[in-house]
């Protein structure tokens, strides 16, 4: 059994420091690295694809909004093609500091609002896909299963990676319980350890209306941005270790 | 006897245009593409990367401080290791859209306050050349004689073409008459043209104090900001194509 | 009779240089002048607002979306709580520079995205009603007549002026036609005059359909961002003067 | 004897937080908050001036280049006009929060770079004199002993506020030893308080050659970016308290 862990990184900012990347390096196989649009700039780019590369950890381009104000957090009514230049204009920047580490960008993960839009916005997210296809077909695409953006990927030839939430309610239907709903993030690191490792072992898991639920995913996000959330991040990694699951990045890093 | 014609191209942004990239590409072997950080924007960077290579014109990248408000014509005392990062941020931004295209970047060449900073300031001149080393070192660099930049871009190994400037005015010592003085920028497109013609020809031209002057360059640069500009632009690739020199970008371009 | 010309200025951005200010502050009375998030930078604002002073003609408030590289063209599903400071934000920055100029800003127009968002979008539209009344909510406010937004101002207390365009087609329902459409805009200055005149007076105008259209408005929009724009603000200003039309500003001007 | 505290505010910006204003604002009396060019949002912008309302602490506007990236902390070669145009800007969009939260704008202090560069640069301190002269001549601008922007604000009639610095080390000059030399910040709060009510005192403090120097200062700044500049700010505060100083802004807030 394998499992890649992903998460986000490289999102601080000039003076203004977020989330523990070295921390989160060391524990994760794929690292999204913001490209500049919403978070990251170009010397938390570097520093953080260096460190990755240290680290043994894959480099994705995190692509957004251009939105730094809102943290790409807000969804932008863009025109498509307009879209699928940005995209490319971001995983070209983070390309570049990809290679000076040794490596280079070997997946993509939109990020924020843009990846909220894309699970049914058809447009954008057949935007987002040519930029990936433009840039390089052999790039593998990171989403939520079931989602409009994965299925025009695969449609357009991309390789498809489907990630599950470690610490999020998931409906009987799959999807996330929305943040604003009591219950749709969960706290108890051992209970969310646990429950990685049923995904993982392709068992179900328990939705919120207490039914069982099977998640199929080849990633699992964790994020990074508080002391307790990388407890949690370890706490995963742990137990998934110790129960012989491989953890691994889904893309093979340069050799 | 040949030469290469450069120009600064790309620099719209949004819904403001500035200049005739159409005519311009028309006219020169060389586009300095601006990369986002003091004009252009990603569909800017995509349509004139598409436009070069359909009409041959090699692409290189017109760095910059980030500066959209001073259009980077403002000295910006930034940390070394930073402008390096900025850049090579930007040569991958625009490197994309160049691979999409059917192309690559081919050069790089800093623009307003950061192309007159590292005529002196050896700490971004070191920064910049780093930044391009970094990236690929078989890029050439084009720039000032006599620069520090152009230095220690040979020093590091780096391919260094020397640019002269077809409507200004030189110094008897060869640096350019700073614009606000009078007779800095020469307006009559034949006699600017004549000029060119015997640069290219290793012939003297007329410095400001009369006296007779040498310019040594591989390319010269033209502008398109404005109608006058195109004419003048296109009185010099007349002039020196009726006289047998071959216009020809210093950097080949795919084949 | 008496009517107010209100018109877009102050859109330039550093570099860049966007329609003929100085050809529309003397046709207009009123002047929306942007507030740099979409467009203007503080220098196009000061001299903006240093020339309509000097002109006679009233400064408001042309608040939009931070967003120019989009121009303020693009819906942003942003927090109503943030436009409600962002608008805040714009009219402070901007009054800076009208009482620099003598006068102070006199009402308040939504520009692009955010002037159509608004026109159904009730929390984006109250969010700028609110912004308007905690600044000064004796500003009087301009938009389309119909829109959610005159609506909820004119319940909050706020003096609500109507506009109408001067080149464009309007449905039977009196909604304007969509610029996608063919006959969307017209194009013939003294056709566009003439039906000005006719609004003026209270008479119909014949909309897409050929059926009569009453439009009701206390101003009307022309533009300047065109050689062809400015003769027809022009075209239209001298029609109302001759039919002894009085242009005047619907805010009176620092007296 | 009567001082005011100062301390950087609103320094946050979207997702990015940064300083921990609700604890500087109960100790200090005079809050200089950001404007949104070199860090702040309009909902920082808000929030900080709600509060500091709230807490009777006077607000001034904390004025910089127009560089997020950079956190104005780069000197920018700015044209003297435009740095003008730039300031008044950012005073008007800060003084709209100020109003809605009951006060307003009651004081300048530029920022970073800006606030290095003007000790010395006669131009750029000219410019901000100017804005503020143009804003409204009564504000009080804070800075420097000695610099040449207290100079010239005085010569041009504004009320100048000379600070001194708690926790940094003084040369014999009375200038501060740059943050590069060795015991250039001073990190033990008892020594850095009794120090700060030695100045109040008028009473020479050690410089860092062991002479005695005086420093005549009407406010003290303190630093609220860590839980350590907390807890010095505190110290400081109380310290002042104890000895009967009465801690009070330099600008009565209004009433």
């Amino acid at each position: 059994m394998r499992i890649d862990l992903n998460s986000d990184l490289g999102e601080s900012y000039g003076n203004w420091e977020l989330g523990d990347d070295a921390a989160l390096l060391a524990i994760v196989t794929s690292a999204n690295v913001a490209c500049g649009f919403h978070a990251g700039d170009p010397t938390v780019l570097r520093r953080t694809c260096d460190q990755a590369v240290e680290d043994g950890v894959v480099i994705g381009a995190q692509v957004g909004y251009r939105d730094l104000a809102g943290f790409g957090r807000r969804f932008i009514d863009m025109d498509p093609a307009e879209l699928t230049n940005e995209v490319l204009y971001q995983i070209g920047a983070l390309d570049s500091f990809a290679r000076v580490a040794g490596d280079r960008v070997r997946y993509v993960k939109p990020h924020g609002a843009l990846y909220n839009a894309i699970v049914h916005h058809e447009e954008q997210a057949a935007a987002v896909v040519e930029a990936v296809r433009l840039y390089d077909a052999r790039l593998p695409v990171l989403g939520l299963p079931g989602s409009v953006w994965l299925r025009l990927a695969a449609e357009a030839g991309l390789t498809v990676v489907r990630e599950a939430f470690a610490d999020r309610a998931y409906t009987p239907q799959g999807t996330l319980v929305p943040r604003r709903h009591p219950g749709a993030v969960l706290h108890d690191p051992s209970e969310v350890a646990e429950r990685c490792l049923r995904m993982v072992r392709g068992e179900p898991i328990t939705a919120s209306d207490g039914s069982r639920l099977h998640i199929e995913a080849e990633s699992i996000c964790v994020h990074g941005d508080s002391p307790g959330a990388v407890r949690m991040a370890r706490a995963v990694a742990d137990r998934l270790s110790a129960a012989g699951v491989d953890l691994a990045a889904f893309a093979a890093p340069e050799r």
